[in-house]
């Protein structure tokens, strides 16, 4: 490999470092008014009949991320889409986004452009401009909070308290890849941490680490929706695991929920890596986390509509509150769903 | 001291720790739809002429604050400066925030509810809704992510890019106090650290201790310039140090400066401080950084007007680029005007 130009930070500065990183950013978006370089961003109000919507996501190194085996390019992708599934959660189209980060000065500016490379790649396919970009210097490691804003029609909002009794529990795309993407980078590293010029085995599990990796925001299961007229009663993003999530709508919106274990959609190279690690693919499904696929409730009468978009999987339906909320097996047994603690698994 | 109780984050869990902290606050601007509590915020749009303004910044344990002598009550009300001092500065005002944090599970719930009454009594003062709030585990120290919105009128937007020549430039309070009292706090901390009941010696410099911990952001300047119909050719807050943001408004409006040192404005502490510890107190003023107040150009003609509001100075007047920027000393000799580097000092 050809050795790489390495810049310090502090030849560029601070100012010298954020025009460098936001040069190539045009923006898209029409509310977008102004971006980087002022103390703030400007940003055109919607039309009257729509809200903004807003979310910030910090993410620690060490905790959030591992540098060891998370390229920086693939990093600046999947913050993105950590901020913009917040917003997409919402039923609402994300527009904007601010990166602030902390930075070690360890890290050359080399560094920081290929983050900025996967930040710009994410911004493109989502149809998001950087509209900010802060940077303060870190002395422990990486630091990024990702602010994300977008716009919903005041009567499309899905927030998380809106389940109704008999409500159908729907799903995006499948879970647990991530996690399993997670174990195969964490597996490869023990094995070859001492070893010279590693030679990892990804093979025939490509797509768990691109769950990983680089996971795509649901944009176009937003999208489909409104072409559909589908309102969802409340929406979040899978973003703690599939048991999580679902409790948090089942507290806000006050109610139970029955979930069927053979109907929880998992990929086939997610349930062989499980298989091979011994575990339970079933479980990555259900704590897993940072699948950013969409979980939403829609009256039962929508059931044919759903399922005309496809992609989208029906595992339950909302129950009442003092029926709790179990994952039933088939064998028609009901087991409680439990919320994660408070500490993360790095992720 | 009686002694306090000590609540592990892990008892409530992170659901449970958010609701805790968040439950005293009450929005209060007509465009908080909905905060804390769901994917993200909602907020109404502001009408067709004005604009949304967003900023977010990052705070990071041990660059941006020391917590061994940061009371935490303190450090939520200085997060919420920091803020809406990018807001104030684009001529806005600020409406809702957000606060994101890396925890360190050592904190107990209590620790977090002192910086939650300094944020709550931040927004209070200032008329500020907290919309949302998101934790995530941190393993090194308290990382701080505010994220502020507000709204301004189209045409008075004042950004960095608008100083025009003959300008003049007007500064709002004073400059360099906030970082003498940093100085004071370690200076204490270096001579009490080995001391048991430390007793540290703050008499005669309370002010510097205010201007360094609780700083006030200037929302009552953007209100007495909108009462007046004062628009600022440009605008930005003082938070690196009176000559690096000077420097920035020149480079976004490619002219020169010069600023006179006499009329640079110190209070009577800061210099007391300056000639205890041998130091100077105009280098205090110009890359002490922290101060929050606001560095702005008006059109020559204004100068009565802007005299007439009270508790702004004019220091300077804008020149021409190829004049550079300087600080002109009582003798007539001209200093060039330098930027800090990319690392802040602990502030």
């Amino acid at each position: 490999m050809a050795e790489r130009k390495r810049t310090e930070i502090a030849e560029l500065g601070q100012f010298g470092l954020i025009e460098r990183l936001t040069r190539d950013f045009t923006p898209r978006n029409a509310t977008t008014v102004s971006g980087p370089g002022d103390d703030a961003a400007l940003i055109a109000a919607p039309d009257d009949e729509r809200l903004t919507v807003l979310s910030t996501d910090m993410m620690l190194e060490g905790v959030d991320f591992d540098l060891t085996y998370f390229p920086l390019k693939h990093l600046g992708y999947k913050v993105v889409t950590r901020g913009i599934s917040d917003i997409l959660a919402m039923n609402a189209l994300p527009e904007q986004i601010t990166v602030a980060l902390g930075i070690s000065s360890k890290l050359p500016v080399e560094a920081l452009e290929d983050f900025y490379e996967g930040v710009r790649f994410a911004c493109l396919e989502s149809g998001v401009d950087l509209a900010g970009g802060d940077t303060t210097a870190s002395v422990t490691g990486l630091a990024i909070a990702v602010t994300a804003t977008g716009s919903v029609l005041r009567e499309a909002v899905a927030r998380r308290s809106g389940a109704r009794l008999n409500d159908l529990i729907c799903i995006t795309g499948n879970l647990g890849a991530a996690y399993m993407g997670l174990h195969l980078l964490e597996r490869e590293r023990r094995v070859l941490g001492d070893v010279e010029n590693p030679e990892p085995q990804f093979k025939g599990y490509e797509y768990l680490l691109e769950k990983y990796l680089k996971p795509r925001p649901r944009r176009d299961v937003i999208e489909s929706l409104a072409a559909e007229k589908l309102v969802p009663t409340s929406m979040i993003d899978i973003s703690d695991g599939l048991s999580s999530d679902l409790l948090q709508i089942c507290r806000s919106s006050k109610c139970g929920a029955r979930i069927y274990l053979e109907r929880i959609p998992i990929a086939r190279q997610t349930t062989a890596l499980a298989e091979e690690l011994h575990s339970d693919p079933v479980v990555a499904a259900l704590h897993g986390g940072e699948d950013h696929e969409l979980l939403f409730t829609v009256p039962v009468t929508m059931r044919e509509r759903i399922e005309a978009i496809g992609g989208i999987d029906i595992i339950g339906h909302i129950t009442a509150p003092e029926t709790g909320a179990m994952l039933v097996t088939p064998d028609g047994g009901e087991i409680e769903l439990r919320a994660q603690g408070f500490v993360k698994k790095r992720a």
